[in-house]
C-alpha cells in the first residue's frame, strides 16, 4: 500500500493509494498518519478495509491537492551520517566503522513539492537524496541484526537539505546545519514495508535544474537499514512514527570541485527512488 | 506562577501553584501545558483565571501524586554545549566562540524524580545541571539580542544526562550519547518569566550521593540566555513549547581526575537551581 497526506500544510487529510492507482480516503478510519495510527495497528486496518472495500474512494477534486508529507508528526528524525562508500570518498571522510549519527527536529518536515528555503546568510546549501526508514513499533535493545527490519512500517523518499557552513564551520556539531526551515521534504508516499522486498536494491537519483547530480544504489550503504535500527536501539529507543534517514550516496555539492554548485534561489531539485516516487523542490530565499 | 504536571506517567494533569503556595487545578482551562497551550496565549489565561478566583483549589489526594515534566511535548530539545567557562576548562575544551549545539529528542524527557536508567554497556553516565528554557511564542531570525528574553515563556532544572562514551568516542557527534532513554528529567516546575527578574544570576548546584559535586552561577555562561535564543533563531524556527538546555557548569565526572565517578546504580543524583526547584534520580540499570 502507500499511504499519502493531501491538502494545505497543517490540514492534510490521509489517503491509501491501491495496487491498481484507485486512492480511497482514509479520514473516517483514522485522523492521521502518525505514532498513535502506527502503534495501533493502523496498517492492518487499513489493509483489512481496503480488502473488504469498505473505503470511499477520493473526490475528483482530491487531484488539486497539495501533496504534505505522508507522516506527520514524527516523534524523533535519526540521520545517518557518511553511509554510503563513495560519498564518504567524495567528501574525503573516511568510511566509518559505526554508524554516525545526527539529528533533525520533527519541524522542518515539509511536503515533497513544497518550496525548500535557503537560510539567510548561507552560502551553501546542499542536497540529499535519502532513503527514509518508518518505524512501526517500539524497538529497545534488539537482540539482533536479523529481526531489525520486523520494526519498519515502510519506506519514504527524504531530502536531507544541508547548509554545509552551518554544519561544519560553525562550531563542531553537524545539527547547526541540518535544521533549518523546510529542511527535510518528504514524500510523496509512505509505502509500506510489503512493497519494498529489498530495502539494499533501490536505485536513488537527483537532478537540480535538469542535470542529474545523484545516481546510486542503496547497494553502497555502509551499514544496511536492519543494521543502522539494531544499532540505534542499542543506545536509545525507536518509537512508532520515528523517522530515520539513512544517509546519502555521493554526488552532493559538497563533494565538487571549486567552485562548488551549491543551491541557490530559483533552482529546481527533484529527487526519487525506485518504488517510492519523486519530490521536486524549488529554491526560495528564506 | 509556578505551573506543574502530576500524576502517572503520560497521564500527567496540569496544576498551578498561586505566590501563596496553594496548588489549582487547571484541567478546566486546559488539557495540557505544552505548545499549543503556550501559543494560545494560555499563561496569560492561567494568571487571569487565578485572580479571578475561578480555579478550584487541587484535592489532597494530589500530595501522593508523581512530578512530572512540568512541560509537555517539546517540539524540540535544542542543547548548547561548553557554555560554562570553568566548564570548558575542565573539559580540556577551548571556550567557543559561538554556541555549539546539539539536540535531544523530546521521548527522553522524565519527570524530575523518576529513576534515570543506565544504559546497556554504559561506562560513563554523568549528571549536568542546566537552565532550561522554555519558549513562549515563534522566534525566527530575530533582529536583536535585546528583544531575546521577550520569547521566553518560563524556566526550568533540566539534567542534560550524558554518557561520555557514546558522546564522544562513537562515531563523532554527540547525539549518540545524549538520547539515550529516560537521559532529561525535566522539573519539578515551570516558573514563569517574569518570576525570575534576571536569568545570568541564578545558582545552581548537584549533588551526588549527598556530597555538592557542581555549585556555580548562570553568571559564568559564555553566551546569555538572550544570546542564544537570538543565535540559534538565525539557524532555526524556535517555536511555543521548545525547550533549550543552556548548559551545564563546571563539576561533571567528565571533568574530574581518573578514575572519573561516573554514576553507578544506586546513585542518587539531585540537582537544584535558585528559585526553579529541586530534582532527586536514583540511577538504575536499563
Amino acid at each position: 500500500m502507500q499511504l499519502v497526506r493531501l491538502g494545505a500544510a497543517g490540514e492534510e487529510r490521509p489517503f491509501v493509494r491501491a495496487g491498481d492507482g484507485t486512492l480511497y480516503d482514509l479520514s473516517g478510519l483514522t485522523a492521521d498518519v502518525d505514532g498513535a495510527f502506527l502503534a495501533a495497528d493502523g496498517l492492518a486496518r487499513v489493509a483489512a478495509a481496503l480488502e473488504a472495500g469498505e473505503l470511499p474512494a477520493a473526490g475528483p477534486e482530491t487531484a488539486s491537492l497539495r501533496v504534505g508529507p505522508p507522516l506527520a508528526s514524527p516523534g524523533k528524525v535519526l540521520c545517518i551520517g557518511m553511509n554510503y562508500r563513495r560519498h564518504a570518498e567524495e567528501t574525503g571522510a573516511a568510511v566509518p566503522s559505526e554508524p554516525v549519527l545526527f539529528m533533525k527536529a520533527p519541524d522542518v518536515i515539509v511536503g515533497p513539492d513544497d518550496d525548500v528555503l535557503i537560510p539567510r546568510r548561507s552560502t551553501s546549501t546542499d542536497w540529499e537524496v535519502e532513503l527514509g526508514v518508518v518505524i512501526g513499533k517500539q524497538a529497545r535493545y534488539l537482540d539482533s541484526v536479523e529481526e531489525a527490519l520486523q520494526y519498519v512500517a515502510g519506506y519514504v523518499v527524504s531530502n536531507d537539505v544541508s547548509e554545509r557552513e552551518f554544519q561544519l564551520h560553525r562550531g563542531g556539531q553537524w545539527d547547526k546545519g541540518k535544521n533549518c526551515e523546510t529542511f527535510n521534504p518528504l514524500g510523496p508516499a509512505f509505502v509500506t514495508a510489503d512493497e519494498v522486498p529489498d530495502p539494499q536494491d533501490l536505485g536513488l537519483r537527483t537532478w537540480v535544474n535538469g542535470k542529474k547530480v545523484q545516481d546510486s544504489s542503496t547497494k553502497d550503504m555502509v551499514f544496511t537499514v536492519a543494521e543502522i535500527i539494531h544499532y540505534l536501539s542499542q543506545f536509545m529507543v525507536l518509537r512508532p512514527g520515528d523517522l530515520i534517514n539513512t544517509g546519502t550516496p555521493e554526488g552532493v555539492a559538497l563533494g565538487q570541485p571549486e567552485p562548488k554548485p551549491y543551491l541557490r534561489e530559483g533552482d529546481v531539485v527533484e529527487l526519487e527512488i525506485d518504488g517510492l516516487g519523486r519530490q521536486r523542490q524549488t529554491l526560495r530565499q528564506a
